[in-house]
Protein backbone atom coordinates (compact mmCIF):
# COMPACT_ATOMS: atom_id res chain seq x y z
CA UNK A 1 0.00 0.00 0.00
CA UNK A 2 1.34 3.15 -0.91
CA UNK A 3 1.65 5.86 1.83
CA UNK A 4 -0.24 8.86 1.36
CA UNK A 5 1.06 11.77 -0.53
CA UNK A 6 0.23 14.55 1.37
CA UNK A 7 2.94 15.97 3.67
CA UNK A 8 0.32 16.64 6.97
CA UNK A 9 -0.34 12.95 8.74
CA UNK A 10 -4.05 11.81 8.35
CA UNK A 11 -4.19 8.64 10.16
CA UNK A 12 -4.56 10.75 13.50
CA UNK A 13 -7.42 9.14 15.21
CA UNK A 14 -10.59 11.19 15.86
CA UNK A 15 -10.58 11.26 19.40
CA UNK A 16 -13.27 8.07 19.56
CA UNK A 17 -15.79 9.64 17.66
CA UNK A 18 -14.88 7.64 14.07
CA UNK A 19 -16.49 9.58 10.77
CA UNK A 20 -18.57 6.96 9.17
CA UNK A 21 -18.56 5.91 5.97
CA UNK A 22 -20.16 3.65 3.04
CA UNK A 23 -18.45 2.18 -0.16
CA UNK A 24 -20.82 1.82 -3.09
CA UNK A 25 -19.37 -0.66 -6.05
CA UNK A 26 -21.13 0.65 -9.26
CA UNK A 27 -20.57 -1.87 -12.26
CA UNK A 28 -22.93 -4.22 -13.82
CA UNK A 29 -21.14 -7.61 -13.47
CA UNK A 30 -20.80 -6.98 -10.10
CA UNK A 31 -24.40 -6.20 -9.41
CA UNK A 32 -25.39 -9.51 -11.28
CA UNK A 33 -22.88 -11.55 -9.82
CA UNK A 34 -21.01 -12.61 -12.45
CA UNK A 35 -17.42 -10.74 -11.40
CA UNK A 36 -16.30 -10.49 -7.86
CA UNK A 37 -16.02 -7.18 -6.48
CA UNK A 38 -12.54 -5.97 -5.52
CA UNK A 39 -12.28 -2.01 -5.60
CA UNK A 40 -15.30 -1.76 -3.06
CA UNK A 41 -13.42 -4.02 -0.38
CA UNK A 42 -9.91 -2.47 -1.66
CA UNK A 43 -11.69 1.34 -0.66
CA UNK A 44 -13.14 0.06 2.77
CA UNK A 45 -9.85 -1.00 3.43
CA UNK A 46 -7.99 2.24 2.88
CA UNK A 47 -11.62 3.93 4.75
CA UNK A 48 -10.57 1.98 7.54
CA UNK A 49 -6.55 2.67 8.22
CA UNK A 50 -7.87 6.58 8.07
CA UNK A 51 -9.80 5.98 10.45
CA UNK A 52 -13.21 5.97 9.31
CA UNK A 53 -16.02 3.15 10.50
CA UNK A 54 -17.06 1.87 7.20
CA UNK A 55 -20.62 0.76 7.91
CA UNK A 56 -22.22 0.13 4.78
CA UNK A 57 -21.06 -2.10 1.60
CA UNK A 58 -23.04 -1.90 -1.48
CA UNK A 59 -23.08 -2.99 -5.09
CA UNK A 60 -25.67 -1.70 -7.34
CA UNK A 61 -25.50 -1.55 -11.04
CA UNK A 62 -25.06 1.24 -13.75
CA UNK A 63 -28.09 2.53 -13.83
CA UNK A 64 -28.80 5.92 -13.08
CA UNK A 65 -31.97 6.03 -10.78
CA UNK A 66 -30.71 2.69 -8.67
CA UNK A 67 -27.34 4.92 -8.03
CA UNK A 68 -29.06 8.39 -7.51
CA UNK A 69 -31.39 6.21 -5.31
CA UNK A 70 -28.57 4.91 -3.38
CA UNK A 71 -26.50 7.80 -2.87
CA UNK A 72 -29.84 9.78 -1.56
CA UNK A 73 -30.45 6.70 1.44
CA UNK A 74 -26.72 6.53 2.11
CA UNK A 75 -26.52 10.55 2.42
CA UNK A 76 -28.70 10.32 5.45
CA UNK A 77 -26.60 7.47 6.79
CA UNK A 78 -23.11 8.40 6.79
CA UNK A 79 -20.58 11.07 6.48
CA UNK A 80 -18.68 10.20 3.70
CA UNK A 81 -19.86 7.94 0.61
CA UNK A 82 -17.04 6.96 -1.50
CA UNK A 83 -18.27 5.23 -5.18
CA UNK A 84 -16.12 3.05 -7.35
CA UNK A 85 -16.69 2.54 -11.10
CA UNK A 86 -19.05 4.14 -13.84
CA UNK A 87 -16.67 7.22 -14.27
CA UNK A 88 -15.21 6.74 -17.37
CA UNK A 89 -16.73 7.74 -20.86
CA UNK A 90 -18.47 4.66 -22.33
CA UNK A 91 -22.21 5.00 -22.67
CA UNK A 92 -23.12 2.66 -19.40
CA UNK A 93 -20.75 5.61 -17.23
CA UNK A 94 -23.43 7.40 -15.22
CA UNK A 95 -22.23 7.71 -11.65
CA UNK A 96 -20.93 11.59 -12.39
CA UNK A 97 -24.26 11.98 -13.34
CA UNK A 98 -26.07 10.23 -11.01
CA UNK A 99 -23.82 11.95 -8.04
CA UNK A 100 -24.03 15.35 -9.76
CA UNK A 101 -28.20 14.78 -9.76
CA UNK A 102 -28.39 14.36 -6.16
CA UNK A 103 -25.58 16.62 -4.75
CA UNK A 104 -26.48 20.63 -3.21
CA UNK A 105 -23.21 21.64 -4.81
CA UNK A 106 -19.86 20.75 -6.44
CA UNK A 107 -16.10 20.99 -5.26
CA UNK A 108 -14.35 20.80 -8.39
CA UNK A 109 -10.79 20.72 -6.88
CA UNK A 110 -11.08 17.13 -5.55
CA UNK A 111 -11.78 16.29 -8.69
CA UNK A 112 -9.34 18.08 -10.44
CA UNK A 113 -6.17 16.93 -7.87
CA UNK A 114 -7.47 13.29 -7.90
CA UNK A 115 -7.43 13.23 -12.10
CA UNK A 116 -3.36 15.29 -11.62
CA UNK A 117 -2.14 13.42 -8.87
CA UNK A 118 -3.14 10.39 -11.36
CA UNK A 119 -2.13 11.89 -14.07
CA UNK A 120 1.76 10.73 -12.49
CA UNK A 121 0.72 7.23 -13.26
CA UNK A 122 -1.15 7.08 -16.13
CA UNK A 123 -2.26 9.44 -18.57
CA UNK A 124 -5.73 7.94 -18.93
CA UNK A 125 -7.04 9.62 -15.36
CA UNK A 126 -8.07 12.73 -17.62
CA UNK A 127 -10.63 10.25 -18.88
CA UNK A 128 -11.90 9.87 -15.24
CA UNK A 129 -15.12 12.04 -15.14
CA UNK A 130 -15.29 11.66 -11.10
CA UNK A 131 -16.96 13.83 -9.31
CA UNK A 132 -16.70 15.01 -5.35
CA UNK A 133 -19.99 17.01 -3.88
CA UNK A 134 -21.82 17.52 -1.19
CA UNK A 135 -25.58 16.47 -0.22
CA UNK A 136 -26.49 17.98 3.01
CA UNK A 137 -23.76 17.14 5.44
CA UNK A 138 -22.09 14.35 3.24
CA UNK A 139 -19.33 14.28 0.87
CA UNK A 140 -19.83 12.14 -2.06
CA UNK A 141 -16.55 11.07 -3.86
CA UNK A 142 -16.25 9.45 -7.06
CA UNK A 143 -12.90 6.95 -7.65
CA UNK A 144 -12.26 5.30 -10.54
CA UNK A 145 -13.57 1.04 -11.12
CA UNK A 146 -10.32 -0.65 -11.24
CA UNK A 147 -8.60 -1.33 -7.58
CA UNK A 148 -5.41 0.27 -8.27
CA UNK A 149 -7.02 3.79 -9.75
CA UNK A 150 -9.74 3.62 -6.78
CA UNK A 151 -7.14 3.31 -4.15
CA UNK A 152 -4.70 5.83 -5.26
CA UNK A 153 -7.32 8.44 -6.33
CA UNK A 154 -9.03 8.03 -2.67
CA UNK A 155 -5.14 8.87 -1.15
CA UNK A 156 -4.34 11.56 -3.72
CA UNK A 157 -7.56 13.33 -2.00
CA UNK A 158 -7.29 11.65 1.74
CA UNK A 159 -5.97 14.36 3.74
CA UNK A 160 -8.60 16.62 2.59
CA UNK A 161 -11.39 14.47 4.02
CA UNK A 162 -11.18 15.12 7.91
CA UNK A 163 -11.21 18.56 7.56
CA UNK A 164 -14.09 18.84 4.52
CA UNK A 165 -16.27 16.78 6.45
CA UNK A 166 -15.49 19.54 9.93
CA UNK A 167 -16.50 22.42 7.46
CA UNK A 168 -19.70 20.76 6.23
CA UNK A 169 -20.23 20.58 9.93
CA UNK A 170 -20.47 24.26 10.32
CA UNK A 171 -17.05 24.48 12.53
CA UNK A 172 -15.85 27.49 10.50
CA UNK A 173 -16.24 30.97 10.67
CA UNK A 174 -19.41 30.68 10.32
CA UNK A 175 -20.52 28.87 13.14
CA UNK A 176 -22.24 32.13 14.59
CA UNK A 177 -25.02 30.77 11.96
CA UNK A 178 -24.37 27.37 11.18
CA UNK A 179 -24.08 25.57 14.33
CA UNK A 180 -27.89 26.39 14.54
CA UNK A 181 -28.56 24.20 11.67
CA UNK A 182 -26.35 21.60 13.20
CA UNK A 183 -29.27 19.74 15.38
CA UNK A 184 -31.29 19.23 12.33
CA UNK A 185 -31.48 18.26 9.14
CA UNK A 186 -30.38 20.33 6.34
CA UNK A 187 -33.48 20.94 4.05
CA UNK A 188 -33.38 20.05 0.68
CA UNK A 189 -31.22 22.45 -1.05
CA UNK A 190 -32.44 26.04 -2.47
CA UNK A 191 -33.33 25.59 -6.65
CA UNK A 192 -30.03 27.75 -7.16
CA UNK A 193 -27.39 25.31 -5.52
CA UNK A 194 -28.47 22.53 -7.63
CA UNK A 195 -27.14 23.71 -10.60
CA UNK A 196 -23.92 25.31 -11.37
CA UNK A 197 -25.29 28.07 -14.53
CA UNK A 198 -28.84 29.17 -13.52
CA UNK B 1 4.93 40.66 0.11
CA UNK B 2 5.89 37.27 -2.48
CA UNK B 3 6.82 38.00 -5.99
CA UNK B 4 4.12 37.22 -8.49
CA UNK B 5 4.42 34.00 -9.28
CA UNK B 6 4.54 34.34 -13.79
CA UNK B 7 8.01 34.89 -15.43
CA UNK B 8 6.62 37.72 -17.54
CA UNK B 9 6.07 41.68 -15.55
CA UNK B 10 2.96 42.37 -14.43
CA UNK B 11 3.69 45.57 -12.86
CA UNK B 12 4.30 47.86 -16.35
CA UNK B 13 2.06 51.07 -15.63
CA UNK B 14 -0.90 50.77 -17.79
CA UNK B 15 0.08 53.86 -19.80
CA UNK B 16 -2.09 56.25 -17.92
CA UNK B 17 -5.13 54.80 -17.77
CA UNK B 18 -5.50 52.02 -14.99
CA UNK B 19 -7.82 49.47 -14.88
CA UNK B 20 -10.58 50.03 -12.22
CA UNK B 21 -11.25 47.73 -9.68
CA UNK B 22 -13.79 46.80 -6.62
CA UNK B 23 -12.47 44.94 -3.95
CA UNK B 24 -15.58 43.22 -2.17
CA UNK B 25 -15.18 40.95 1.31
CA UNK B 26 -18.33 38.54 1.74
CA UNK B 27 -18.43 37.98 5.36
CA UNK B 28 -21.20 37.99 8.10
CA UNK B 29 -19.10 39.01 10.83
CA UNK B 30 -17.56 41.72 8.64
CA UNK B 31 -20.84 42.85 8.02
CA UNK B 32 -22.22 42.58 11.29
CA UNK B 33 -19.30 44.21 12.43
CA UNK B 34 -18.08 41.95 14.84
CA UNK B 35 -15.11 41.48 13.09
CA UNK B 36 -12.57 43.66 11.29
CA UNK B 37 -11.57 43.13 7.56
CA UNK B 38 -8.24 42.28 6.96
CA UNK B 39 -8.50 39.98 3.72
CA UNK B 40 -10.21 43.39 1.58
CA UNK B 41 -7.34 45.71 2.37
CA UNK B 42 -4.65 42.86 1.69
CA UNK B 43 -6.11 42.31 -1.45
CA UNK B 44 -6.71 46.17 -2.77
CA UNK B 45 -2.88 46.87 -1.21
CA UNK B 46 -1.97 43.80 -4.31
CA UNK B 47 -4.04 45.58 -6.97
CA UNK B 48 -2.66 48.87 -6.41
CA UNK B 49 0.71 47.51 -6.76
CA UNK B 50 -0.45 45.86 -10.11
CA UNK B 51 -1.42 49.24 -11.70
CA UNK B 52 -5.33 49.13 -10.81
CA UNK B 53 -6.87 51.61 -9.30
CA UNK B 54 -9.33 50.29 -6.73
CA UNK B 55 -12.45 52.29 -6.74
CA UNK B 56 -14.48 50.70 -4.82
CA UNK B 57 -14.18 48.47 -1.70
CA UNK B 58 -17.54 46.44 -0.03
CA UNK B 59 -18.16 44.47 2.80
CA UNK B 60 -21.47 41.94 1.87
CA UNK B 61 -22.96 39.44 4.22
CA UNK B 62 -23.08 35.88 3.02
CA UNK B 63 -25.76 35.80 1.48
CA UNK B 64 -26.74 34.88 -2.21
CA UNK B 65 -28.82 37.80 -3.47
CA UNK B 66 -27.15 40.13 -1.48
CA UNK B 67 -23.70 39.58 -3.21
CA UNK B 68 -25.53 39.09 -6.73
CA UNK B 69 -26.80 42.43 -6.15
CA UNK B 70 -23.18 43.62 -5.56
CA UNK B 71 -21.52 42.42 -8.30
CA UNK B 72 -24.05 43.38 -10.50
CA UNK B 73 -23.58 46.69 -9.82
CA UNK B 74 -19.97 46.80 -9.54
CA UNK B 75 -19.85 45.02 -12.88
CA UNK B 76 -21.29 48.55 -14.67
CA UNK B 77 -18.45 50.57 -12.83
CA UNK B 78 -15.50 48.63 -12.60
CA UNK B 79 -13.64 46.74 -15.03
CA UNK B 80 -12.23 43.77 -12.52
CA UNK B 81 -14.16 43.08 -9.31
CA UNK B 82 -12.24 40.66 -6.70
CA UNK B 83 -14.00 38.79 -3.87
CA UNK B 84 -12.58 37.57 -1.42
CA UNK B 85 -14.81 35.03 1.10
CA UNK B 86 -17.37 32.69 0.95
CA UNK B 87 -15.83 30.23 -1.52
CA UNK B 88 -15.37 27.11 0.79
CA UNK B 89 -17.59 24.42 1.24
CA UNK B 90 -19.53 25.19 4.50
CA UNK B 91 -23.54 25.96 4.11
CA UNK B 92 -22.94 29.02 4.13
CA UNK B 93 -20.45 29.58 1.58
CA UNK B 94 -22.50 30.64 -1.41
CA UNK B 95 -19.74 33.17 -3.37
CA UNK B 96 -18.91 30.92 -5.86
CA UNK B 97 -22.74 30.51 -6.47
CA UNK B 98 -24.07 33.93 -6.22
CA UNK B 99 -21.22 34.77 -8.86
CA UNK B 100 -22.05 32.25 -11.27
CA UNK B 101 -25.78 33.33 -11.40
CA UNK B 102 -24.57 36.82 -12.62
CA UNK B 103 -21.68 36.00 -15.20
CA UNK B 104 -22.16 35.36 -18.84
CA UNK B 105 -19.54 32.75 -18.91
CA UNK B 106 -16.88 31.27 -16.64
CA UNK B 107 -13.07 30.89 -17.22
CA UNK B 108 -12.36 27.38 -15.40
CA UNK B 109 -8.88 27.66 -16.46
CA UNK B 110 -8.11 30.89 -14.27
CA UNK B 111 -9.59 28.58 -10.94
CA UNK B 112 -7.83 25.76 -11.62
CA UNK B 113 -4.87 27.78 -11.62
CA UNK B 114 -5.75 29.35 -8.53
CA UNK B 115 -6.07 26.26 -6.79
CA UNK B 116 -2.98 24.01 -8.54
CA UNK B 117 -0.96 26.79 -7.52
CA UNK B 118 -2.48 27.02 -3.93
CA UNK B 119 -2.01 23.33 -3.47
CA UNK B 120 1.72 24.17 -3.63
CA UNK B 121 1.25 26.03 0.09
CA UNK B 122 -1.77 23.80 1.24
CA UNK B 123 -3.89 20.75 -0.03
CA UNK B 124 -7.06 22.76 1.47
CA UNK B 125 -6.58 25.02 -1.60
CA UNK B 126 -8.50 22.05 -3.33
CA UNK B 127 -11.26 22.89 -1.27
CA UNK B 128 -11.78 26.50 -2.70
CA UNK B 129 -15.29 26.15 -4.93
CA UNK B 130 -13.85 29.80 -6.40
CA UNK B 131 -14.62 30.53 -9.50
CA UNK B 132 -13.76 33.41 -12.43
CA UNK B 133 -16.71 34.81 -14.75
CA UNK B 134 -17.23 37.85 -17.45
CA UNK B 135 -20.20 39.58 -16.86
CA UNK B 136 -20.30 42.25 -19.73
CA UNK B 137 -17.37 44.11 -19.84
CA UNK B 138 -16.15 42.78 -15.99
CA UNK B 139 -14.12 40.20 -14.85
CA UNK B 140 -15.40 38.70 -11.72
CA UNK B 141 -12.73 36.67 -8.98
CA UNK B 142 -13.39 34.63 -6.22
CA UNK B 143 -10.59 34.74 -3.73
CA UNK B 144 -10.57 32.53 -0.60
CA UNK B 145 -11.65 34.15 2.81
CA UNK B 146 -7.99 34.52 4.32
CA UNK B 147 -5.91 37.42 3.62
CA UNK B 148 -3.11 34.77 3.24
CA UNK B 149 -4.88 32.72 0.74
CA UNK B 150 -6.61 35.61 -1.03
CA UNK B 151 -3.05 37.37 -1.91
CA UNK B 152 -1.73 33.90 -2.95
CA UNK B 153 -4.32 33.19 -5.08
CA UNK B 154 -4.25 36.68 -6.69
CA UNK B 155 -1.31 36.48 -7.52
CA UNK B 156 -1.09 33.57 -9.12
CA UNK B 157 -3.01 34.81 -11.64
CA UNK B 158 -2.29 38.14 -11.56
CA UNK B 159 -0.38 38.10 -14.57
CA UNK B 160 -3.51 36.91 -16.67
CA UNK B 161 -5.48 39.96 -15.71
CA UNK B 162 -4.68 42.37 -18.20
CA UNK B 163 -4.34 40.66 -21.08
CA UNK B 164 -7.94 39.07 -19.91
CA UNK B 165 -8.79 42.64 -19.94
CA UNK B 166 -8.01 43.28 -23.34
CA UNK B 167 -10.20 40.60 -25.07
CA UNK B 168 -12.87 41.44 -22.84
CA UNK B 169 -12.60 44.61 -24.89
CA UNK B 170 -12.77 43.08 -28.09
CA UNK B 171 -9.00 43.61 -28.88
CA UNK B 172 -8.59 40.61 -30.63
CA UNK B 173 -8.69 38.86 -34.05
CA UNK B 174 -12.14 39.29 -34.15
CA UNK B 175 -11.65 43.04 -33.70
CA UNK B 176 -13.62 43.65 -36.84
CA UNK B 177 -16.58 42.92 -35.38
CA UNK B 178 -16.15 43.60 -31.82
CA UNK B 179 -14.70 47.14 -31.86
CA UNK B 180 -18.13 48.18 -32.91
CA UNK B 181 -19.40 47.01 -29.46
CA UNK B 182 -16.88 48.76 -27.21
CA UNK B 183 -18.88 52.01 -27.56
CA UNK B 184 -22.28 50.58 -26.04
CA UNK B 185 -22.52 48.57 -22.86
CA UNK B 186 -23.50 44.96 -23.61
CA UNK B 187 -26.70 43.61 -23.63
CA UNK B 188 -28.01 41.06 -21.54
CA UNK B 189 -26.34 37.91 -22.03
CA UNK B 190 -28.59 35.36 -24.58
CA UNK B 191 -29.83 32.78 -22.84
CA UNK B 192 -27.87 30.31 -24.38
CA UNK B 193 -24.39 32.08 -22.57
CA UNK B 194 -25.76 31.74 -18.79
CA UNK B 195 -25.62 28.33 -18.77
CA UNK B 196 -23.32 25.64 -18.96
CA UNK B 197 -25.11 22.52 -20.34
CA UNK B 198 -28.16 23.48 -22.45
CA UNK C 1 7.53 19.51 -34.52
CA UNK C 2 7.39 18.72 -31.17
CA UNK C 3 7.73 15.10 -30.00
CA UNK C 4 4.29 13.98 -28.54
CA UNK C 5 4.86 14.62 -24.66
CA UNK C 6 3.43 10.99 -23.58
CA UNK C 7 5.81 8.85 -22.70
CA UNK C 8 3.64 5.96 -24.65
CA UNK C 9 3.85 5.79 -28.56
CA UNK C 10 0.72 7.54 -30.28
CA UNK C 11 1.50 6.51 -33.51
CA UNK C 12 1.44 3.05 -34.22
CA UNK C 13 -0.86 2.51 -37.06
CA UNK C 14 -4.18 1.00 -35.63
CA UNK C 15 -4.06 -1.78 -37.70
CA UNK C 16 -5.14 -1.24 -41.36
CA UNK C 17 -8.80 1.22 -39.78
CA UNK C 18 -7.82 4.48 -39.42
CA UNK C 19 -10.13 6.34 -36.97
CA UNK C 20 -12.04 9.32 -38.93
CA UNK C 21 -11.55 12.76 -38.01
CA UNK C 22 -12.30 16.34 -39.43
CA UNK C 23 -11.27 19.69 -38.54
CA UNK C 24 -13.00 22.72 -38.23
CA UNK C 25 -11.36 26.38 -38.17
CA UNK C 26 -13.31 28.48 -36.26
CA UNK C 27 -12.97 32.32 -37.39
CA UNK C 28 -14.72 35.32 -38.68
CA UNK C 29 -12.10 36.33 -40.52
CA UNK C 30 -11.08 32.89 -42.26
CA UNK C 31 -14.49 32.30 -43.32
CA UNK C 32 -15.05 35.80 -44.73
CA UNK C 33 -12.07 34.95 -47.11
CA UNK C 34 -9.99 37.88 -45.34
CA UNK C 35 -7.17 35.49 -43.99
CA UNK C 36 -5.54 32.42 -44.91
CA UNK C 37 -6.58 29.46 -42.30
CA UNK C 38 -3.17 28.66 -41.11
CA UNK C 39 -4.31 26.22 -37.82
CA UNK C 40 -6.98 23.91 -39.94
CA UNK C 41 -4.22 22.82 -41.95
CA UNK C 42 -1.52 22.45 -39.06
CA UNK C 43 -3.93 20.45 -37.27
CA UNK C 44 -4.78 17.92 -39.71
CA UNK C 45 -1.30 17.49 -40.34
CA UNK C 46 -0.80 16.24 -36.93
CA UNK C 47 -4.03 14.11 -36.97
CA UNK C 48 -2.58 12.38 -40.14
CA UNK C 49 0.69 11.62 -38.16
CA UNK C 50 -1.42 10.49 -35.40
CA UNK C 51 -2.77 7.84 -37.86
CA UNK C 52 -6.37 9.32 -38.19
CA UNK C 53 -7.74 9.97 -41.66
CA UNK C 54 -9.08 13.47 -42.13
CA UNK C 55 -12.38 13.27 -43.75
CA UNK C 56 -13.52 16.86 -43.91
CA UNK C 57 -12.03 20.04 -43.30
CA UNK C 58 -14.30 23.09 -42.96
CA UNK C 59 -14.40 26.53 -42.01
CA UNK C 60 -16.68 28.52 -40.04
CA UNK C 61 -17.42 31.95 -38.66
CA UNK C 62 -17.86 32.12 -34.80
CA UNK C 63 -21.87 31.99 -35.05
CA UNK C 64 -23.13 29.92 -32.34
CA UNK C 65 -25.84 28.31 -34.08
CA UNK C 66 -23.71 27.45 -38.03
CA UNK C 67 -21.05 25.85 -35.05
CA UNK C 68 -23.44 23.93 -33.66
CA UNK C 69 -25.58 22.51 -36.71
CA UNK C 70 -21.35 21.97 -38.67
CA UNK C 71 -20.91 19.59 -35.26
CA UNK C 72 -23.87 17.87 -35.34
CA UNK C 73 -23.24 17.17 -39.03
CA UNK C 74 -20.11 16.09 -38.61
CA UNK C 75 -20.47 13.92 -35.30
CA UNK C 76 -22.76 11.24 -37.70
CA UNK C 77 -19.50 11.19 -40.53
CA UNK C 78 -16.76 10.95 -38.20
CA UNK C 79 -15.29 9.50 -34.76
CA UNK C 80 -13.14 12.61 -33.86
CA UNK C 81 -13.77 15.97 -34.47
CA UNK C 82 -10.91 18.81 -33.52
CA UNK C 83 -12.08 22.67 -33.97
CA UNK C 84 -9.31 25.58 -33.39
CA UNK C 85 -10.56 28.99 -32.64
CA UNK C 86 -13.15 30.84 -30.39
CA UNK C 87 -12.01 29.21 -26.91
CA UNK C 88 -10.60 32.49 -25.90
CA UNK C 89 -13.15 35.12 -23.52
CA UNK C 90 -14.09 37.78 -26.14
CA UNK C 91 -16.86 38.31 -26.99
CA UNK C 92 -17.21 36.68 -30.35
CA UNK C 93 -15.60 33.37 -28.59
CA UNK C 94 -18.10 31.03 -28.65
CA UNK C 95 -16.86 27.92 -29.81
CA UNK C 96 -17.01 26.30 -25.87
CA UNK C 97 -20.99 26.98 -25.28
CA UNK C 98 -21.67 25.39 -29.33
CA UNK C 99 -19.81 22.22 -28.14
CA UNK C 100 -21.27 21.83 -24.91
CA UNK C 101 -24.93 22.70 -26.83
CA UNK C 102 -24.65 19.53 -28.98
CA UNK C 103 -22.34 17.28 -26.38
CA UNK C 104 -23.83 14.55 -24.49
CA UNK C 105 -21.23 14.49 -21.64
CA UNK C 106 -17.83 16.74 -21.37
CA UNK C 107 -14.95 15.58 -20.61
CA UNK C 108 -13.20 18.05 -17.73
CA UNK C 109 -9.66 15.91 -17.74
CA UNK C 110 -9.01 16.26 -21.22
CA UNK C 111 -9.52 20.03 -21.28
CA UNK C 112 -7.79 20.61 -18.05
CA UNK C 113 -4.59 18.63 -19.20
CA UNK C 114 -4.94 20.89 -22.50
CA UNK C 115 -4.48 23.82 -20.18
CA UNK C 116 -1.83 22.64 -17.52
CA UNK C 117 0.39 21.35 -20.01
CA UNK C 118 0.00 24.93 -22.26
CA UNK C 119 0.82 27.05 -18.90
CA UNK C 120 4.34 25.45 -19.53
CA UNK C 121 4.30 27.71 -22.19
CA UNK C 122 2.76 30.34 -21.76
CA UNK C 123 0.26 31.58 -18.57
CA UNK C 124 -2.23 32.80 -20.97
CA UNK C 125 -2.68 28.98 -21.96
CA UNK C 126 -5.40 29.75 -18.60
CA UNK C 127 -8.09 31.53 -20.32
CA UNK C 128 -8.95 29.14 -22.99
CA UNK C 129 -12.18 27.43 -22.39
CA UNK C 130 -12.00 24.98 -24.78
CA UNK C 131 -13.81 21.63 -24.01
CA UNK C 132 -13.51 18.01 -24.48
CA UNK C 133 -16.79 16.00 -24.69
CA UNK C 134 -18.83 13.37 -26.48
CA UNK C 135 -21.60 13.21 -28.84
CA UNK C 136 -23.13 9.88 -29.65
CA UNK C 137 -19.42 7.97 -30.67
CA UNK C 138 -17.70 11.07 -31.63
CA UNK C 139 -15.29 12.97 -29.48
CA UNK C 140 -15.05 16.92 -29.87
CA UNK C 141 -12.12 18.38 -28.86
CA UNK C 142 -11.74 22.54 -29.10
CA UNK C 143 -8.06 23.46 -29.76
CA UNK C 144 -7.23 27.26 -29.64
CA UNK C 145 -6.92 29.28 -32.68
CA UNK C 146 -3.50 30.61 -32.91
CA UNK C 147 -1.70 27.65 -35.08
CA UNK C 148 1.34 26.63 -32.60
CA UNK C 149 -1.83 27.13 -29.25
CA UNK C 150 -3.66 24.47 -31.46
CA UNK C 151 -0.87 21.73 -32.50
CA UNK C 152 0.25 21.99 -28.75
CA UNK C 153 -2.47 21.84 -27.17
CA UNK C 154 -3.34 18.45 -29.50
CA UNK C 155 -0.41 17.10 -28.71
CA UNK C 156 -1.24 17.51 -25.23
CA UNK C 157 -3.96 14.75 -25.17
CA UNK C 158 -3.28 12.88 -28.20
CA UNK C 159 -2.36 10.06 -25.99
CA UNK C 160 -5.28 9.32 -25.12
CA UNK C 161 -7.49 9.75 -28.04
CA UNK C 162 -7.34 6.37 -29.34
CA UNK C 163 -8.24 4.65 -25.99
CA UNK C 164 -10.95 7.17 -25.44
CA UNK C 165 -12.38 6.45 -28.84
CA UNK C 166 -12.73 2.64 -28.25
CA UNK C 167 -14.35 3.70 -24.86
CA UNK C 168 -16.73 5.49 -26.42
CA UNK C 169 -17.29 2.27 -28.89
CA UNK C 170 -18.17 -0.17 -25.80
CA UNK C 171 -14.58 -1.63 -25.60
CA UNK C 172 -14.84 -1.84 -21.95
CA UNK C 173 -16.00 -3.91 -18.80
CA UNK C 174 -19.66 -3.19 -19.86
CA UNK C 175 -18.84 -4.93 -23.28
CA UNK C 176 -21.98 -7.41 -22.27
CA UNK C 177 -24.60 -4.53 -22.63
CA UNK C 178 -22.69 -1.80 -24.74
CA UNK C 179 -22.20 -4.45 -27.88
CA UNK C 180 -25.18 -4.77 -28.25
CA UNK C 181 -25.30 -0.71 -28.79
CA UNK C 182 -22.84 -0.66 -31.66
CA UNK C 183 -24.73 -1.90 -34.19
CA UNK C 184 -27.01 1.12 -33.60
CA UNK C 185 -27.04 4.69 -33.98
CA UNK C 186 -26.78 6.21 -30.17
CA UNK C 187 -30.41 7.68 -29.51
CA UNK C 188 -30.39 11.14 -28.74
CA UNK C 189 -29.35 11.91 -25.27
CA UNK C 190 -31.68 10.99 -22.26
CA UNK C 191 -32.20 14.60 -20.65
CA UNK C 192 -29.92 14.08 -17.51
CA UNK C 193 -27.41 13.75 -19.69
CA UNK C 194 -27.49 16.70 -21.50
CA UNK C 195 -26.32 18.81 -18.59
CA UNK C 196 -24.50 18.92 -15.80
CA UNK C 197 -26.29 20.23 -12.64
CA UNK C 198 -30.01 19.01 -12.95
Amino acid sequence: MRKTKMSFSTTEPRAGDKLSAAVVTVSDSCARGEREDASGPAVAQVLNKLHFQVVAREVVADDLVKIQNLLIRLAREVRFIATTGGTGIAPRDVTPEATVAVCDRLVDGVAERMRSEGTKKTPFAALSRGVCGVRGRALILNLPGSPAGAVESLEAVAGLLPHAMELLSGKTEHAGSSTAALGRRFPSPAPWSRRRMP
